[in-house]
């Protein structure tokens, strides 16, 4: 009789930060439906991995979740995979993090599960060569990849049907190749599929293996699934399906099969994921490219044979696509040479200081694919909030003194930023982006002020013309791969790109007759060269007090040479920053312009009735932070953040006009296209006429609403 | 005036272990031609790259070359580079190998040159995304790859006319991208051309960048080069041409460059090489696929839009498509560590053995493109020579005992090795593979007499139909990837492929009408099931005489079963090494059947006079290495090296018939296909018909002929 082994495994994951109520639906949607289910077929063996972050939310919320999963582990029902605690991209962290991490998720599996984990989940399959050096380093013996990974190494299908080795530096670890096909089968797919791919590999020796591997959230969490795999019993069947076959499937635990079968030889992948990261990763332009020439290869029937040499992009271009993954990413490393540089004594003082930073590299908000990704403010947010809880752990160890003025490239762009570090205030300025303020810690509330996300162009958004909106899509259950939905109508319209960051101490000269509507939506010209050119940091000092910056600029205004320098000081016992602009006319001509400064506030909720603005003038018609207005003649706008208790002033010593309005990006998510709010726009404004000299004094005060 | 900024650098590098008329050769007709024509024109600036294995040379043979070049650096008409000493392939040493071969050219630059190299020639651009680490520890701030490199990350031509920055972990190197249009372009088209393609990317703003950098053996090493490029005068055409145009081409040395311009960005580049070398390092059947869809693409015009997602393989790869390779590896890996581990006083007194390490981690015969590569017995040589001298200096240390017998997968194979190390021989045995026989280093001559190679099929072996042998070819200089010429004619007959490795203590079970013109060509059936399968290890053991480690394996012969049997004992006190062989019938029938034992003794020539066959009987009618031939009823067979002083005698307690005939592999070089010696095989066979039992005793005896 032919036969054929079937590992089976899920991949449990919530993000750092992510909502309360979004756990508790996935977990009544799919963590626990699932196991339900196989407590109902004792025979169906799988591995299964949560992630840290999500044990110790079942642990608090769920507890009795934990004795019934120990009982199917001591069955020898289910086997669990380790991996880093909170899920993150271990090739871009360092190596100690990544060992701390492994070791942190392997001690609580031993912990609840009583269960010596040595296999791990890899998060996003994202591998690069020189991980099996740290995996052996963590105790990891075999790690789950995808089958496009071993065909970028010139493998072919029917070289995937059992396990490699590979190593580096002569560090081994063994590799299995996860089903693409499976992976679109289940759960879309009729359950026969699953059951005549396996029967496809079944053969008289009976040594091939089949791998399917993937999200536990595909079953109940992506749109639509619930009501497909256990209302209509998708799930049930399947897994009757399998039992049904059970003399022929042999179902094997991953460690098993590393135990009984040796490997089917030796192989080196290269950096990958699995094959639809290589799209997501490329830059848009170069990601339509992509797809239209795997279509072209489809229709021409040259896809399926020749697949295995067309690839995209390298996840570590996330970091290079949006600044504001790399700004994470780079804190993350600043935060983490700090802690490992510790003496050995203050370190084992701070281990909340190091999960703080190891929340910090959860995967999910550095790169976007299909699902919202870095777009998803509450996600930045959390990693930012236990970045600076771990810098004040830091603090308290008082290491070196505040304040603390840093200049070097810590981005890495060729350029020096200048990190200006006080007892309330992390303030980070980019001067090669037009000296602009791009980092905004207050420390009392472990917020970074100016988390927001510039609106890009992605590859999707031509898929736009084609999303349906609620009320017109059809019920067929399609993979996440087919899926175009719209959380609403007319997305299109709000489309807009921006030609900078949207950041603070943003300088424009731009021509009265620019409405607040071309403004918002980037579509004018500036009349300046301030925006993204190069500043020069003109002086730095700090003392107990206080820190202060200037930067400056001689640039053109409508062809007449300006220079701008502001000056900023942050004082270090309160949450006050104040900053003087001065603009030096140096033609014999005046300089006629309108100049304004922009403020971005990044507080997640556009719409919220615990989040608005407020002035100390005339009374707002709409006070939320999405709405949009003019305000004129004043010299003082607020914005308040109940929920979080965070209230910031901004102050200008000159009347001025005031523009409010948001920025909205447009992306994918698991629901389809969604507009998400991301920071409100303030700009202060005046016409101005300099013969020679202009000069003003603007104040943010910074304070936490006792 | 459109302006345009050229950077032209070459790498010279001749591998460790090639023969001194080799190198003075390319002296000859490259080295040292080429700075004449720089010393004839002093505007024409450049970077050169001299591994040390060259520096080395040309020190010892050349000294007065050496102020020339300085004279050069001084009058900055020529830059440095540096690099691993030895020309390791980076990405596969340790890192501490890494950083002491980088640390020792830059040492080397500034003692010959007074120059401060911080920019590196990466061997073969075998880029991966954790080298900047390293780069950044050794002081490296640059380094030269293709625009390939940069196109697989999603660029495009047009973005690749400036550097970039990378960075790993934060730590940052700048990367520049070669033109492979230029590549193809200098020296086989007309310098019209070059100065063309400037003129295209020449600008306004005069930013722009253009690399070129290749191999400095293009210019008169590769065949007919030198006719071309000197005699015919096409470098002194080039570098004229490029005087008459320095109005408008700017020559920058790279280092000027990063100290005067900024990067485009920052980016990040996954596993790569050059173009070529994704085709080479596929396995031969994927590499002819990846050949047809390439050409496929061309045909269709979309090869130039799309190339940027059309990739081959991993050099990594090369490790797991020849055993040699990793054979090679893993005991730099070994030795590596041995080294490292040494307390730091024993270290200093090592530096000998680290110098031998990184000797024998030079990258040219770890992989095989349209050069010798791994099919260069006498490079091969070299690397063993220098591994087996590193481990000389270890044994004098006298850290462990010997003999010394480890068994662990160091091939990293699924499976264990048997490593047994004496004070006279290594000998490492592959259970696997049929407890053959691996390696077998004779200690006092530093030689592995088992550095052979395994026939094998190459992409390229099918167009040996179109390859031209000497006479017939065209006197078209055309780019080394487009030539298919031959050493001879007629090779093509020649091609055998191998069905196991070419090692020794190799079990046949044959069928006495196979011939020894089959059982050379790896044509015929074998009746056992010995060849590739797995032995058991049955015991092991070692005193101060001697080390002993007996295989068995229980396989069929013509449906009978059989335990095969043997006993290997290693001398410590001399070169002798005894193997008792014995055949147990497990069946009730007589087992009928020639048994043969084959052993390989890669002595690197075939056709010297200083090299053969003797024997304590007959006369050899051809006594040579290659030489075919049968000789009955003898207990003894000797091969004599006397170019390296080595005696081998072989003999069987019972009379056999002994094949011998010669192992020859076709591959490509940068003159054409050749037909290269790689072994002498020698088949002891016996014709048996085994009732119960059978049993010889072999000895195999190596010493240094005084």
């Amino acid at each position: 009789m032919k036969k054929v082994n079937f590992l089976f495994g899920i991949h449990n994951h919530q993000p750092v930060g992510n909502f309360d109520f979004v756990f508790e639906e996935a977990y009544q949607k799919s963590y626990l439906p699932f196991i339900e289910a196989l407590e109902r077929h004792p025979k169906i063996r799988i591995a299964i991995h949560f992630t840290g972050i999500l044990l110790d939310w079942i642990k608090e919320k769920h507890p009795n979740y934990i004795p019934r999963v120990r009982e199917m582990v001591h069955k020898n029902q289910v086997e669990i995979l380790t991996g880093g605690f909170y899920e993150p991209i271990l090739a871009v962290i360092p190596r100690n993090d990544r060992l701390g991490q492994i070791r942190k998720l392997t001690k609580m599996v031993k912990e609840l599960f009583d269960y010596d984990a040595i296999g791990m989940w890899l998060a996003e399959r994202i591998w690069e060569p020189t991980l099996p050096s740290t995996l052996a380093e963590a105790g990891i013996k075999y790690t789950i990849l995808d089958d496009t990974h071993f065909k970028y190494a010139g493998l072919r299908e029917e070289n995937l049907h059992g396990y490699y080795m590979t190593e580096d530096l002569g560090n081994a670890v063994d590799l299995f190749p996860i089903s693409k096909r499976l992976r679109y089968a289940i759960p879309f797919e009729d359950p026969q599929e699953t059951i005549n791919h396996l029967g496809f590999w079944a053969s008289e020796e009976g040594n091939n293996i089949v791998v399917f591997a993937d999200d536990g959230e595909k079953f109940g969490v992506w749109p639509k699934t619930y009501d497909h795999v256990y209302k209509n019993g998708w799930l049930e069947n399947f897994l009757t399906k399998l039992e049904e076959n059970l003399s022929w499937i042999n179902i094997l635990h991953f460690k098993e099969t590393i135990e009984s079968m040796k490997p089917l030889g030796r192989i080196y992948l290269p950096t990958a994921s699995y094959a639809e990261m290589g799209e997501w990763s490329l830059f848009s332009k170069a990601s339509e490219e992509f797809v239209n020439f795997e279509h072209y290869l489809m229709d021409n029937g040259k896809y399926e044979e020749n697949n295995v040499f067309v690839r995209g992009g390298f996840w570590r271009n996330f970091l290079a696509k949006y600044r504001e993954v790399n700004d994470m990413h780079k804190k993350v490393l600043r935060v983490s040479k700090k802690l490992w540089t510790l003496p050995d004594s203050q370190k084992t003082k701070s281990q909340k200081a190091f999960d703080h930073l190891w929340a910090a590299q959860c995967n999910c908000p550095y790169w976007h694919g299909v699902f919202g990704g870095i777009y998803l403010s509450h996600i930045r947010d959390a990693i930012y909030s236990n970045l600076i809880d771990a810098e004040k752990e830091l603090d308290k160890l008082n290491r070196y003194s505040l304040p603390n003025i840093e200049i070097f490239d810590v981005n890495i762009d060729g350029f020096d930023e200048v990190l200006v570090e006080t007892k309330h205030i992390n303030a980070y300025f980019d001067s090669k982006a037009g000296g602009i303020l791009y980092e905004l810690d207050y420390k009392p509330l472990s917020k970074n002020i100016l988390d927001t996300m510039t609106r890009r162009h992605e590859a999707y958004h031509s898929k736009l013309d084609r999303a349906t909106a609620p009320g017109e899509q059809s019920d067929h259950t399609a993979s996440i791969h087919d899926l175009v939905l719209a959380k609403e109508a007319n997305l299109k319209s709000k489309l807009h790109y921006d030609f900078y960051d949207r950041k603070a101490l943003i300088d424009h000269f731009i021509d009265p007759g620019v409405t607040i509507k071309d403004f918002s939506e980037s579509r004018y010209t500036e009349k300046g060269d301030f925006i993204n050119k190069l500043y020069t940091v003109t002086s730095f000092k700090s003392d107990k007090k206080s820190a202060n910056v200037v930067f400056s600029r001689l640039g053109n205004v409508d062809g007449r040479q300006v220079l701008l320098s502001k000056a900023i000081t942050i004082n270090n016992a309160d949450g006050i920053i104040a900053i003087d602009y001065q603009l030096q006319n140096k033609s014999s001509e005046p300089v006629k312009s309108r100049f304004g400064i922009e403020f971005n506030f990044g507080l997640q909720a556009g719409h919220a009735d615990d989040r608005y603005y407020y002035t100390n003038g005339p009374r707002l018609d709409d006070k939320y932070l999405d709405s949009v207005g003019e305000i004129e003649n004043t010299k003082f706008i607020g914005l308040r953040d109940d929920w979080r208790k965070l209230d910031i002033q901004l102050t200008t010593a000159q009347n001025a006009t005031i523009w409010r309005f948001p920025i909205e990006t447009t992306s994918l998510s698991e629901g389809g296209f969604e507009r998400v709010y991301q920071s409100s726009v303030v700009l202060v404004f005046w016409d101005l006429k300099i013969e020679k000299n202009w000069q003003n004094n603007l104040k943010l005060i910074f304070s936490k609403i006792e």
